[in-house]
Formats: structure tokens, C-alpha cells, sequence
């Protein structure tokens, strides 16, 4: 694998799930691989799985790693071709790339949408401009429009807990206080649908994903009806791609509860986490049985270390 | 050990106190005992000396460390149970620590008080809510009420200084410039009540320490004669207990001078640092030979590697 | 080598930019070297280049790295000799110093001038502050009037590319949009005039350095007459000693450009980065193959760590 932006990346999803599935069995397995080799994590965004998780992942593979807080640690960035920089900006990123990537054997980024720009967000504008300038391989830490590392965890996660070979998984829209990116979203839907589980979105109208990624996907508008023999129950809010990085009204009534998780077929609930209790889940069912929250975060440490393991192989 | 919250979980403290004693004079015997272990650092609050040496100690052990800053790298957490959250927390404290824990071997957490509210800070509310949610050892890096990893070094260092088998130490309250917490004065008091030493508390009126902490201490109202025939003089600023989180006027002359040393048998002066100088000690107290400040947290490392050998021994 | 605070430490800097060629071609040879040591390297200013390459560098010989962001992580220091410490700095650098130092087998200090205060800066009082107060040795990683490893840098990065023994080396000040440090320009200056280069300085009048560092440099006021017969031209903006920190003029015709370029002897653009393009310097000149600023930074880990294998073999 040479770098592991998006799902194109991944080759066979069910199987690099496996082999995080494997991993986790023994995680130590490979603990001399990335001796001397360092990874440097660049966040642009706040951060707590995927800053653990994949230091973690690092670690238990010998890797050195290297946190870089961008804005915090150093300077904003300038990402304009032919900018005049007299601005805020002290550096551009076609320097500032490339120099990290000079100190870097991996490379890790987190990068959120404007949610203003739908052109540019969607266009992985400040990502592209990373792998512009870097030669070493970069993984997607969470970008303008897919989360790759959270989607390989949730099929991993599913695997686990699946008691049949091809369950019904169910996305579901959960309202939220404030506009959130369409990532986590977007990137679960283009996984399932190249995984082999029976794949179904639920929003209100307006939340439409963008074609890109919710491909063949069935939505349906009635969350009660989506919910119908359903085996998971995946959880997330995001703002409209239509009217983008909009809230179009409060639909406070999506918020899962435990009267809906009972129309399913007795389903786990998942979410990426955080999430806001009492908005977007009741807290019944974060507090149940059902809910796999927690083992879905924790298998972040094995999807990631899954996708560092690939790499470094490649190396 | 399972956890290291405070004196109670310390067994014999003057055993402890010599185990961190012989881990001075090797401090990489047992530098492969923490290998594959990964020691998460949790900061609500600024840190310096904790941060910087609690860090070697789990080095010394062979140990990964990851630091946290919670609310900087990351977000607010919600601490109330069925909190409705639609406000500026973004993850429930239920999914956070759990979270957290599931990617760490040892978890070390400081957590500062609010001192607004006495009920709430002293039933140790946030501490409390991290170790309902996770599974792995937790090590107080100081808490709303207590500074163990101080109290241990404390113990030490005056044994490394002591010349007696039980000498006198006396605690004094001394100025400062804005309201401190009472965590290491309720710490320190908790560990010399448990120690082979004559312990003394000295302060103004209005300052008293929850007698939980004070305990059969000697609580004497004359700084002067507190400070007679003391072997160890340990200053230190707290705000009042009754009058919570506030001060009582300014006190001045209750900083530590070298005319009030004279009164002692040649004590020693300590300190947890930072301290203000020409406010709570003067310079020519802080420059003396009699000061041990310095020693005192370079002792930290072992302070801190003792009780991470002791949880990685029970792991 | 017992500190590395400017050239002074450096030996013969033509053989110690050998030594760090020399790693450049097998950077892991010492890899056990620094084994049980730890690198603190202490933050007071924003930094990219510097702090990963340094934290590099230590790992590349086995040390242990911790960061401190001074003022971020922990609290403000107080560095006047008798201040009474009623204001807004929580810890004296007598004790804040000593501790770190107690924890540290090497510091490295980050510690812009103020800019204001011009005998106060050229006293290097903050990093003589640490000085005074630690016992390990210290690596300024760019304090109020010099930046050794990036001078170090420069120097191995003119021998590499180099054509001749002695090459002409200009020094050219360029525009920015505010007032930068002389750190850069004096401790190139002190570097080149050790070297065995042709040195020459070229700035508008009014931005004369300090002639303890230009000392016997020639000094051309006019930007083309300086560049003819140029092998390398280092670019680099700097506020006024003379009328100190201030910019006097906009000098926008001082911007590094093919035309000024073509005025050389095909020489190599440098620039110790970050830069502001278009201000500075012309894309056209960045984006050339005359340009070799990425692999300049790219050195930056081999200075280092000629310099953290200097510092080990003596300790």
C-alpha cells in the first residue's frame, strides 16, 4: 500500500478487516517492523481516537512517531499556487510538505472541511496539496470528505459482531446542535457498499449524500421503516451536501432511542464517537447491551495498525 | 498496586519511600519491565515538573508514554450523568475515558479543582468519573483534593535529609497572590500523619484543612512557634477550606524568611514548586544552602518510577 | 562538546559540516548511543523545521525525547534576579531551569528576542538564564541573536553542492511583511566568516548587523553588484540593529527574482524557511532548480545530530 486516503486504497475491504481482526489477536506480532522508521502526525483538527489509536498502532509496530499540531506547535500554512504572502500565513505548504515529509517515513494527516467551499472541499483541497509535495506515504487521519481509518474499524466491527455472513446495515442521520462535516458519513457508505452487507442510509430529506459515495445504496426517508430487521444500527450526523454545510431544521425526533433500536433484528448500535448524548442517542442506548461503541473505538488501535502494517510492507 | 489515587493505596508509606530510594541509585534496573506497555499522560490543567517527570520514570521503565492535553489536542468532556448535550461539550466523559482506556496500560490523570464548588471538588468528581469508566490502573497526577506522587517525593527526600529517625516537620501555610487548591497540603498532611515523623501544620485562622487530611496533626496559630526546633520547614500557599476557594487577607509577613529559619534546628526548606519568590519564600531562604527545593523535585522521577513499577508489577 | 550555543562550540565548522555529511550517509550507525538518555527540548516559540528535526535526530542515535511548549504545557517564567512575584509569571527560572534539567541528559532551547530590548537580547538573557541554572548541556535550537544548527546546516549544505573550494556566498537581506529577528543573518555571518568561503553581505543601508557577527564580511549596499559571480545567494529578511527591530522602508525591489539571479554565477538559492513567497522571494526562483531550500532543511536532521553525537561522546 502505498498511500491510504480512501477506500480505493484499501484493495479487498473484507480482507484487510480480516487481517486488523488478526492483529488484534496478537498486536505485538510485528513489533520490529517499523524500526527506524518514524511517523509524523499532523493535525489541523482536534483530535482523541485517531491521535491515540494511531500513535498506538505506531508503537506497537517499533515505529517512532512525531506529533505535530499545526497552528499550535508552528504557523498556519499558505495553500495557494502564486500567492502574495502578506498575509497571516508564514509558510506555504509547498514548502512546509515537503520539509516534513524530509523528516517523515509515514505520514499522517487530519485536515476538516471549510463546510463553505463545497468545490474545494470536496476536491480534498488542502489533502491534495500535502501529497503535491511529500514522497513519502501519507495516511488519511480524517479529510474534507471520507474517514477511511473509522471506516475500516466499523467493518472490522461489524465482522465481529455479525452473526450472519451478510447483515443488514443501517446508516442513520442523528440530529446534531451544529454543522458537522458529511467524512464519517460519506466514507461508511462507499465501505459498505463494497463490503458484502446489505447496505441502507436513513435521513430526512435534504441530507442527501453526495452520489460519489452513498453509489447504490438504499435510502430510505422513513427512519422507523430503514430500521426493520436491521442488524446494526450505524449513528451519525452531518450537514447537508445539497444546501451545503447547512442544518435544515432541528428534526430533534431522528435522535435514536430505544423504541426504534427495538424495531430492528435485536441490532448493535455504532458510532465514530464523539457523540452528543441525549441529541443524537438517548442515553438508553449508549447504556445497553446493544450498544458496541466503545470495542468500535478501540478497534481503531488494529484498523490502524492494519493500514501501517500494509505500508510499511510496501516500504 | 492497582491504582495510586492516594495515601491509601500507597500500603506502608516509609516502604514506599525507600523503594523510591533504591530506584535512585539504578534508576534502569528494571528499564525492559514496562516494554509493550503504553502509559497514556491526561492533562485538564498545566503541568511542568509531573509532566516532565513522570514521563522519564515510565521511560526509565522501558514504557511508551502518549500525552494527552485534554481540551487543547482534544475537546471538553460532559461529566453529568444525563446531561442533555447541547452545549460546548463535545464527547461524554462515559465515552471519553472509556475510550482512552481502552488504548492505554496506564492511565495518569490530572484533574485540578474548580474551588467553587467544595462538595463537588472534594468527592474527587472528575478523578471519580475516569475511574468508573475505565479498566486500567490509574496514577493521580493531582487531583481537586490530593497530590500523591508530591507526597511520596516529600516523604522521601526528608528521609534522604533527615538526620533523626522521627523528625519534626513542620507545614506552612505562606502567601500567595490568587487562591491555590488544597491538594498538596491535604496530601502532605495525609502522608506525615501516616509517616515515622512529629507533624506540624501552621497557619493563619480561617486556613484550616479538612481535619480528614489534618487528621491528629498539631495545628498550631503561632508561625514562630511552629517553627521551633523543626527539622524540615515545607511551605506552601492553599486557599481556605471553610471560607471555600477564597482568601483571608493577605498575610505578607507569613512568608518564609531566613529570620524565621533561625528559629529552627537548622531545618531543611521544601517546597512542590513553582513557588513565588519574595511572596510565600524569600529569595534568601530559596538561595540558602538550607533549601532543598531543587533535590526535591528531581526525587519526582523516582517518586513517580516506584509507584509505576509497582502497578506494572501487579499488571 | 559541553553545549552547543553558537559557533564558538563548534570546533572547525568546515570539519564538524563533514561529520554531519558523513551521518547523512548512515544515519542509524550510532543508533545505541544515546540509549537511556533523553533530550528535553524546551519551546518558547513557535517552531517546524526545528522541532521535528531535532527530535529526529535524537531518535536517529536512541535518545529519548520529551517536548515541553513553555508557557503552552506549563506556565510563564520569571527571569529577573529579585522580582517579587505578584504578576502573572507562576515560576522563577532559577527553579523552573533547574528542574528541567534535573529530568534532561540534554536540553535544547527555543528563545526569540523580544525585539524591543535591544541590550537585553544581545545579552542572551533568557538562554543565559537556563544556562545558569542546568548542569546538562544545552543545544540553542535559536535563541535572540543566533540559530547554530541551521547554520551548521547551511554550511554542510554549501559543501554538497558546492563546485568549487571556495565558493562566493551572499548573504542577501529580502522584504517581509514584519519584523524578523537578526538570529538568522548574524549566525550565518559567524558561520561563513569560520568557512572557507568568499563571504559577502548585501542589505538596503539602515540594516547593518551587529559587527560582531558581519566582522570582516564584505558589506555591498547595491543587491545586483553583490550577486555577479554569486555560487550561492541565502536569502533572508532581518528588522534593524541599528534602529533596532524595526523595518525602515518596504524595499519591495529587494525580492529574490530570476532576473537577480541571472546576475550570478548559476548560483543556488537558499533560504533557511519559512519564507514568504512573492515577498521574499518570486515563485519563479523558489520553484527553479536553482533552488535546493527543501534539501537545506532536509540537513537539518544530520546538523543535529552531528551536533547530539558531539554532545553524547563528551558526556
Amino acid at each position: 500500500m502505498k498511500n491510504f486516503l480512501s477506500v480505493k486504497d484499501a484493495g479487498n475491504v473484507e480482507e484487510l478487516a480480516q487481517k486488523a481482526i488478526a492483529i488484534k489477536k496478537d498486536r505485538f506480532a510485528n513489533n520490529n517492523l517499523g524500526a527506524q522508521k518514524t511517523m509524523v502526525l499532523i493535525f489541523l483538527n482536534s483530535s482523541l481516537r485517531t491521535r491515540l489509536s494511531t500513535q498506538k498502532a505506531a508503537l506497537n509496530l517499533g515505529m517512532n512517531t512525531i506529533i505535530l499540531n499545526l497552528g499550535q506547535d508552528s504557523w498556519n500554512m499558505e495553500y495557494e499556487n502564486g500567492a502574495i504572502m502578506n498575509g497571516d500565513k508564514a509558510e506555504h505548504i509547498k514548502e512546509g510538505a515537503a520539509v516534513i515529509g524530509e523528516y517523515a517515513d509515514i505520514i499522517g494527516i487530519r485536515c476538516f472541511p471549510s463546510l463553505v467551499d463545497r468545490e474545494k472541499d470536496y476536491s480534498e483541497y488542502i489533502l491534495s496539496k500535502f501529497l503535491e509535495n511529500v514522497k513519502v506515504p501519507v495516511v488519511n487521519m480524517e479529510s474534507a470528505t471520507v474517514h477511511p481509518l473509522q471506516s475500516l474499524t466499523d467493518l472490522m466491527t461489524i465482522r465481529e459482531y455479525s452473526k450472519k455472513e451478510k447483515p443488514k446495515v443501517v446508516l442513520s442521520w442523528a440530529p446534531h446542535i451544529k454543522p458537522l462535516p458529511q467524512c464519517v458519513a460519506n466514507s461508511f457508505a462507499e465501505w459498505m457498499n463494497k463490503a458484502d452487507v446489505e447496505f441502507v442510509i436513513t435521513h430526512p430529506e435534504g441530507y442527501e449524500l453526495n452520489e460519489k459515495f452513498s453509489g447504490d445504496a438504499t435510502i430510505i426517508y422513513d427512519q422507523d421503516e430503514a430500521f426493520s430487521h436491521a442488524d446494526f444500527i450505524y449513528a451519525k450526523n452531518w450537514s447537508s451536501y445539497n444546501d451545503y454545510g447547512n442544518i435544515t431544521g432541528e428534526h430533534a425526533d431522528w435522535m435514536i432511542t430505544n423504541r426504534k433500536m427495538q424495531l430492528t433484528n435485536d441490532a448493535r448500535f455504532m458510532h465514530c464517537l464523539p457523540t452528543r448524548r441525549n441529541i443524537e442517542v438517548a442515553d438508553e442506548v449508549l447504556d445497553s447491551a446493544a450498544s458496541i461503541v466503545i470495542q468500535q473505538a478501540a478497534n481503531r488501535e488494529f484498523a490502524a495498525q492494519a493500514v501501517l502494517k500494509e505500508i510499511l510492507d510496501f516500504l
